[in-house]
This record gives structure tokens, sequence and C-alpha cells, in this order.
């Protein structure tokens, strides 16, 4: 369970089951006050975070070292609305002591079986609504 | 652009293109710190957030004056990997001096037409990945 909170302009303080706080905001042109992240950005934190997730903590798993792994990820949007993703490009990069077929099957792995966040986009779920 | 970079065990940090930040990780049982938020939940994050800066706004735009506005939304997830949300209940709370039927138009909108992450949702995007 998460909850956001309205804070100013369209500004939100999100909050999950663990008393973690994040800023949800938008452009100062739209009415938000910049000091947070992008709620289309967070779809992409998301995305790269559990895919992270899964290949570390596989890649660790098969006995390989990681001394430093990072994720750029870029999403193009469609031009007319909603101005959904139409591409996510995700670019992970890998330094230490491990065999390359071991982090290509780690992501694999993850891409084919085991990342909540691409099942859930590869099926949409059941959204309810109370307003 | 959004930038995730492992700090330590499953954690990671992620920054956008402004320069905020926020910390993703998971459970210690996972090998997380517990000190952020999930990935899983950060989706949900970023489905409210874009349903409520779209309602906020249009809300205002047609004259209601919003005294305190919050979003409570939850997944349910599939038993079988990849543990995907089957079921998402967003539910929204608002309070201040403005129309019921606004307020419906408002989420119908957001809903129907401009939400982008219910848009991403409802059409997978294109996923590349380099690694």
């Amino acid at each position: 369970m998460v909850k956001l909170t309205l804070t100013k302009g369209l500004q939100f303080i999100a909050e999950d089951a663990r008393n973690n706080r994040i800023v949800v905001d938008t452009n100062t042109e739209f009415g938000g006050f910049d000091q947070g992240f992008r709620p289309m950005d967070l779809l992409l934190v998301s995305l790269a975070g559990c895919m992270g997730m899964d290949i570390v903590g596989i890649l660790q798993k098969k006995g390989g070292k990681i001394g430093a792994f990072s994720i750029d990820v870029e999403g193009a949007k469609a031009d007319d609305h909603p101005h959904k993703f139409t591409k996510i490009t995700v670019k992970f990069k890998c330094e230490g002591d491990y065999r390359r077929e071991d982090l290509l099957r780690s992501f694999e792995l993850s891409r084919d079986k085991y990342c909540s966040v691409i099942g859930t986009l590869s099926d949409k779920p059941e959204l309810k609504f109370v307003v």
C-alpha cells in the first residue's frame, strides 16, 4: 500500500508501508514545483530497479563479483494524448569479475521470468477506482 | 533519462535529469537494506501520481477549490513468477469546495484521455535492452 498526499500545486508526497517518503512533482509551467521525480520517470525507475535487483542478485548467486553496476533508462513518448511511452531503452553497465555469459543469462532470466514490472507491462492489470 | 546506480546489496540510487534522487531498495531477506521504495511500489506511485496531477489540475481549472487531496493505491500480485500486478485499486479522497460532477469528470478525463501511465499500461511499449 502506498499513499500520496497533495502538498502544494501539483506536488505530492508518496509514502510506502515502511514510512519511506519521496516527492512526486512536475514542471513549474504545469503547476508543479520541480522538486521531485515525475510520475513517468518513476515508471522508468520501477522497471530499471526491478531488473537491476534481479540481475545483480542472480549474477552474484552465479559467483560473479560486481564492482560497479548502473542502468540508464530512457522512454520515448507518443506525441498525442496520453503521451504514453512507445519505447523504453534500458542500458546496463556492469564492471567486476564475472563471466559475460552469466551476465547475459541473469539479464535474460529477469526479462523473461522474474521481472514483475515487465510482467505488469506485458499484461495490463485490472484497474479499480474509488472516487 | 533516469540513471540508477548500485550502492550496496540490492540497493540503488535513482537520479533524474534535474538531479532529484531517490533510494530504491528491497527487503533485507532479499539482500536489500529496507531504506527506500520497492520497484513495484514505485509503479503504484507512478500511476497514482499521474492521475492525481491530472485530476487536481483539471478540477482547479473547472473552478474547484481543493482543501485536501490524497490517494491510496494498492496492488494485488500473482502468486507465480513474475508476480505481476493482476489488480490495482486506486482510492481518491478529495476535500474542498467543488462540484461532485466536476470531480468525476476530472477523474474520467484522466482515466480515459490524459493519464500517460494508464496509456503505457494499456499498450506495452517496445522494450530495448543494451547489456
